[in-house]
């Protein structure tokens, strides 16, 4: 038939994702790792992938690399389970734990995925907005919890794309209000350096998920994990893609896990840059940038929309929250390496005496 | 809290999906090509890979492996969508199509994962079984199509696990027959050499799912595609993991698809030996195989699961039916290499002599 019935409703006025990759010369958009594995761990990769069978389906729950994180969270292996990318991960539990007649909590602003694995599988929403500081609203989420229809509930930490992570107190707080299943999303956790793991022992409903495209310079490869009790873990396999994590991400994550120590110098310097990045920020007039415990920094600032394109142009690529709620006036800028974040300083430096130059002018006119 | 509320009420009873993997010397159970890419190819593949960034996001789209196959089937790059393997694409048929609500037409025995992915998206699922030959009963399907409520189909041609691809213009008359888009699961196309390609030009509701899992030698992978009118692949976009195929598989794909014409002998020897089993099989006392367009064959025979355990004893592995609805004593070899192949039928014909000299040792007693 030259026509086609019309997709499930949901889809109606849906927009496919856009990452927004365009091409640049500093790519501080996406909260990548700016360095990619080092040459020699390259090589361990590369010796490693060529002894892979590549005609022959994955291990299809990545045993190998899966016995890895467990032995370093001191956890048995029935406690972890890897997805292609912790993007897989997320929408399982929208899968597993949401669905038709059942709800989620979420802390806009926010890593917009959460809302959208909720629609795409019929799951109710609901909100509770972050204060003006980005804050969780502790009072209104005990509040909403106490009504009892919760099933599941996202709290990223550090959150996307604000910077700062939950409160250990608040978490934990959280875990005990509700048995709804709780995802704490520690993609950023190695900046942070803050965990929930501790709590897995004493909470049945905590599930936490983490990713190797961030600390461990992955994104690439797409590999992503989730730690939680082996009852949570069993919703999650009725519910993946038996072959979601193919052989040779297999093989790299084993690689770069193994040698997972020689990714700490990176993260450091990742660490104290964000600081310098900051302290350059706050002393840019009119710039007003967020606290951040991760490798990113959200900024506020009059004509962002302008700043970015200004930045584009000058071949650095930053994310443009400017016309997105609740993020109105919004720039997040990834921590790259010094030479990129310096480029980054001087082209903002340079738009905003500009913008000041112009507005002189214009007020003498 | 130290519980956790259940999962959604679909998942209640799964069973997560196990591929049935077991250590064997011969793996002839899932399909696979039994020869891996060749070593020129893994050489090339090595390369490509070694100039690839690790630490950034893949581009969503598999742009370049897009072009390729696009311009393979004369087709524009709006036409096609790769995927996480095949698997990753018919979850999307049921997230996209389906839903709470809608109907998937299914004909069984076929590949149980069409099914399992109604269940998971709440998709009523409407089965006309095969006939006792494994053919569709093509008057049922018709007259299930007129009730006007299907909203998708899956055809698998050829039909796993039976064998035969569905007859052209059968595939033809049901495209006329709905508005239902109807996904015809090419995974095993290049083993029958017949494909519903040029119907896309006359049918919008047509969906072609391919792979490169069988016949490329890369279920290791992880790589399938569909081909659809644009308007079927931006409703695939709304649904998919944006980010599903790793740079590392696209960079992989490439090269194999750049030099695709290097497993045509692979291909023709695996359809050569598939004649020269099924003529083994066909002269095996007891054992009835089904005819294949594929590279497999499937077999029905007294005593199917203790032949499976006596072929697994021995180191060959193929896959285990017997205890499968509507293929109640049936065993599926994969084709593999003309040794592999050689030391399966022996080892059969051993188990079918032994079991004849029995009962007849047992008459005697």
């Amino acid at each position: 038939m030259n026509r086609v019935r019309a997709s499930a409703p949901q889809l109606a006025g849906l927009v496919p994702y856009d990452p927004k990759y365009l091409p640049a010369r500093a790519f501080l958009s996406a909260n990548e790792n700016p360095r990619d594995v080092d040459a020699e761990v390259r090589e361990l990769i590369s010796r490693r992938i060529a002894s892979v069978p590549l005609n022959r389906y994955p291990d299809p729950l990545a045993n190998g690399l899966r016995d890895m994180i467990a032995e370093a969270n001191g956890l048995d292996r029935s406690c972890v389970l890897l997805g292609n990318g912790g993007d897989e991960l997320l929408f399982d539990l929208a899968l597993a734990w949401g669905g038709p007649g059942r709800t989620c909590l979420n802390f806009p602003p926010t890593f917009s995925v959460y809302a959208a694995n909720a629609r795409l599988t019929n799951t109710a929403v609901v909100d509770i907005a972050r204060r003006e500081d980005f804050s969780i609203d502790e009072e209104a989420t005990f509040e909403r919890l106490a009504v009892g229809d919760i099933d599941y509930v996202v709290v990223a930490s550090p959150n996307n794309p604000t910077g700062l992570r939950a409160p250990q107190d608040f978490l934990e707080r959280l875990l005990d209000a509700t048995d709804a299943l709780v995802m704490v999303d520690e993609a950023y956790f190695e900046f942070s350096r803050s965990t929930v793991r501790p709590l897995l022992a004493t909470h049945e409903n905590l599930v936490i998920l983490r990713t190797f495209s961030k600390a461990f310079s992955l994104a690439g490869v797409r590999l992503g994990y989730i730690l939680a009790n082996p009852g949570v873990i069993n919703e999650f396999l009725k519910v993946r893609q038996p072959y979601s994590v193919d052989a040779v991400s297999q093989a790299v994550g084993e690689v770069v896990y193994e040698h997972r120590a020689r990714f700490e110098p990176g993260i450091r310097e990742i660490i104290e840059e964000r600081g310098r990045v900051m302290e350059a920020l706050r002393t840019t007039v009119g710039v007003r940038p967020y606290p951040s415990d991760s490798n990113w920094i959200l900024f506020n600032m009059e004509d962002a929309g302008a700043a970015w394109a200004s930045l584009y142009e000058n071949g650095v690529l930053v994310r443009d929250f400017s016309a997105t709620p609740l993020l109105e006036g919004c720039l997040r800028v990834t921590i790259g390496t010094p030479e990129q974040n310096d480029e980054f300083i001087r082209l903002l430096r340079a738009f905003v005496a500009e913008r000041g130059q112009k507005r002189a002018q214009a007020a003498r006119a």
